[in-house]
């Protein structure tokens, strides 16, 4: 027997207007590429927002239509989310650091009808413009003034198309599980593969971490996402941030830890949002200037994991870290590490155990770990198993991908994330690696990411990584290649000395590569493929 | 185009399956009819929710079936809630204040086929036990120890049912449009009316309010709903509160001032949530005790309007007054008076005018009010029509009942509740009165609420309420019905220096009649169709 309630679409739109409406002194705050602070309400921005849908039916965009950003996190970027949405089309957001080739391959792949692009990508697209689809329409994130020369064909202006449209709009209801947006994979292999959200999907994940995250997402507060509105969803900020009155301060492309010091400082931003790289920047530049920015309280870190010493560094600080973990497939966020109110008066290090962890499931995710077969392990904190997960903001397959889609579900329909991970009693997640980036010396695994973690806690080590190397006897085993700091290096009997403590002896690492930097993917995360291929001549010291 | 999402369906059982794995300390704690205070945490909880969803099934409990609850605001209760819904069955709660034909009615109307009971209701059901159905399985809520000598044929024990379940389930899915609760109106006109709430509806209307009422729902806190399981899901919390990591302390049967002080004072409750006659007695034992209860920090009044003295009481004492307005059709929440952050520095009685009013619609409902011809009028704060309100936790019909169903929406498929109201540019709605309720005086409207919250700031008036008279000349004029305090009465030309400053001459009531008690209904709301009726023999002064 079925209920006899209303059925209303859940619908993206309806988070704006409910914003507009409950918030009208909340803001987005936007570091724009014009140069200076811009700042306008959700009453505004709903406003702009009707316009510029308006200006994309007047267009021709249609129902299903890919619509492409190519933009920084601004509230261009934000209006064009919730306007694309909100008649039926897909807000198709492009990662500007992914290779040209992949660029080329996802407009086309997508078939996108216009691409937005803010002014500082409009040389990127010109070089590739001859082999992007030939009915593409091109509009520069600007006004009129700011309006570069260019040799993309039709460029239109942003701030010209919204002019005189009107400010009100009776949005559609359709199916809830309406194609919303699209985000395609970095992948390290193969072609990049799209998600492919729903309004459904964005509208229920939007509320399972503003539930989740209660401590972050309280009205009045400014939060800042350092994570690109270009990959998936910026996190679910731009949802959850308006549903939840949260104002929203926008980066713009100065991403560096004085320049995120000096706009948090300034705006008095409470929680900010990003990944482990960006906390590096930042994390120099208070210690360069003796203080933590002004009414910084709250941290979320993902995207990979945060090294304890970079948690420690921010609690140390009264800045609670939420560790978070997820995926593009999961729109993005699986778990969070906000420690119950019961541990409050735990002492520091059993906090930060717990805290290390990629912490415990949000509402609507469920997780489960199994063995090679299939079958489930179980949640003991010992068992190791590839991880897969289900929910309504998981992915069912890949945008006009069958293969992938084929391969993506097991047979009960959860999703494959390609992580090995354990599962303590308490629900806490541990990804021990991604499954592809695993070590095995003489047939037992190693966890790169425990050799990182560990390592990480040197004084000398910026950042590293830990990878495999072919070896004749074990066939494979580690070495650690680091990024130095400005402090004496350590030595590879130092090394050993620091890991020695958690690790068994044949997990140590046989060599430390120093170089200057790491390569790293279009989302942040250090690439082991490229560092690999990088090594491809490297020689252990005992073949050497 | 749709999006490639999986689709699972919102399932009430998963809100006990993840507090559990997520809050395992917090608790429902209960005054039980035992006499004592029961404690058990979520993981506890789920167990025993677990062994009565395989009893349940044990009795041939089956998809759609009714299973009845007449009790009061405990443990069991809310075990019930989530093993009946859990099996794909329907919860319906009884109020055991409904007249013995509604009751009677209600049972036979619902069929359902098995009634828990607690130890309190026995005696009631026993009077009535020849008009239930025949078929009808009596299960007494309590262990073995307390079961009383009872003629409720074949009756069994709560306690005994569980013994020797599984303290695990794997809980079917099915459609999440499926029925899980059934709550019927009180229904002043008519036989009573039931609203049959869906997992979808139920679940939404959970993370509705836990995202708009961030400073209630918040992990680790303590929620003491006064507003009983019987009705209307107690505002959602058996939902919203396990869901955000709340711990819920049951009253019980005493909802007097006394106990619930020493209640809220014992287990240092944060919120409370009730009618304001309740409040009424809390204020009271506040005012003897010469503090609030321990950790007081935040009510919300709901049900019918909460007086603006109440209001103002509490606030002075930094309690939060968060004012709702709902509906049993509406899951209930609707509104609610929690301000914007930016009103904090606010004078206390400009946040008062605000908290005045029923405040504003939570995410996920929308409001429309129109004129009698069905038309849109604006949200000024000046335009006065009838209130319709759609969303997902918000009926579409009544159960077995196609004459209601068919005229409960309007053409826009938009609920119609029945209540007059205005809504401000910022969106803070007024119900200026239920339409059945407006005194018309001369062909004008008079608001009773209005009469009735300005009369209250007496000190000699402790309840009162604003009805029509018939009148030769006016058609109707108002009179107010008064309950005395202990101060001395207030006469009509005091009252009407009093109520000059916001009313009109001609609005101003014509007599005031003092009575011991105010009828109520079942719902806790005075009766004004009882009182008109004890009033039948009333003589307006001018005519008398």
């Amino acid at each position: 027997m079925l209920g006899k309630m209303m059925h209303r679409p859940l619908r993206i739109s309806d988070i704006l207007e409910f914003a507009a409406d409950a918030f009208p002194t909340a803001e987005i705050i936007s570091a724009r590429t014009e140069g200076d602070i811009h700042r306008q309400t959700y009453p505004e921005t709903r406003d702009r927002v009707c316009q510029l849908a308006h200006a994309l039916q007047k267009l021709g965009v249609e129902m299903g239509d890919r619509v492409a950003t190519l933009a920084w996190n601004g509230y261009r970027h934000f209006e064009l989310y919730y306007a694309v949405s909100g008649i039926g089309a897909v807000c198709h957001t492009i990662n500007p650091r992914l290779s040209v080739e992949q660029l080329i391959y996802i407009v086309n792949h997508a078939d996108d009808r216009l691409i937005f692009v803010d002014t500082t990508f409009v040389p990127l697209l010109e070089a590739v413009q001859e082999h992007l689809p030939k009915g593409l329409t091109y509009v520069i994130m600007t006004d009129r003034d700011h309006m570069p020369a260019t040799s993309l064909v039709g460029a239109l202006c942003y701030e010209d198309l919204l002019k005189g449209q009107p400010q009100r709009m009776d949005w559609r209801d359709f199916d809830e599980n309406t194609a919303a947006g699209l985000c395609y994979t970095s992948g390290t292999t193969g072609h990049p593969k799209g998600a492919l959200y729903s309004h459904r999907s964005n509208v229920l994940h939007a509320m399972m971490i503003a539930v989740t995250l209660g401590n972050t997402f309280r009205e009045g507060q400014k939060v800042l996402p350092v994570v690109p509105l270009f990959h998936v969803n910026a996190w679910g900020l731009p949802y959850a941030g308006p549903m939840a009155g949260l104002s929203l301060v926008m980066p713009g492309p100065a991403l560096d830890g004085p320049s995120l010091f000096k706009l948090m400082d300034q705006e008095n931003v409470y929680s900010a949002w990003g990944v482990p790289t960006v906390w590096l920047g930042l994390l120099a530049e208070i210690k360069e200037q003796g203080r933590k920015p002004n009414g910084f309280g709250d941290v979320v870190i993902g995207g990979s994991a945060a090294p304890r010493s970079m948690i420690e560094a921010f609690e140390k600080m009264d800045v609670s870290v939420g560790h978070a973990w997820g995926m593009t497939e999961m729109s993005p966020v699986g778990t969070h590490g906000t420690l119950p109110s019961f541990t409050n008066d735990w002492p520091l290090e059993k906090r930060l155990d717990l805290k290390q962890t990629q912490g415990r499931r949000v509402f609507g995710v469920e997780l489960k770990i199994v063995d090679d077969d299939g079958e489930r392990l179980p949640n003991d904190g010992k068992a190791v198993g590839e991880l897969f997960v289900r929910g309504n903001a998981v992915v069912a397959g890949y945008y006009n991908n069958d293969e992938a889609t084929a391969e993506a579900l097991d047979e009960e329909g959860w999703f494959g994330t390609g992580d090995v991970a354990s599962i303590d009693k308490d629900g806490y997640l541990t990804i021990q690696d991604r499954a592809k980036d695993l070590i095995k010396s003489g047939g037992e695994w190693i966890s790169s990411i425990d050799l990182e973690n560990a390592a990480m806690a040197h004084p000398s080590i910026a950042n590293c990584a830990a990878i495999g190397v072919p070896h004749p006897k074990w066939d494979e085993r580690p070495i650690l290649v680091a990024v130095p700091t400005d402090s004496e290096r350590v030595t590879l009997e130092e090394l050993h000395e620091l890991l020695s403590e958690h690790f068994a002896k044949w997990q140590l690492p046989d060599d430390i590569v120093w170089v200057d930097e790491l390569p790293m993917t279009a989302t942040g995360k250090v690439s082991k493929l490229n560092l690999r291929k990088a090594l491809a001549d490297y020689k252990h010291p005992e073949v050497h």
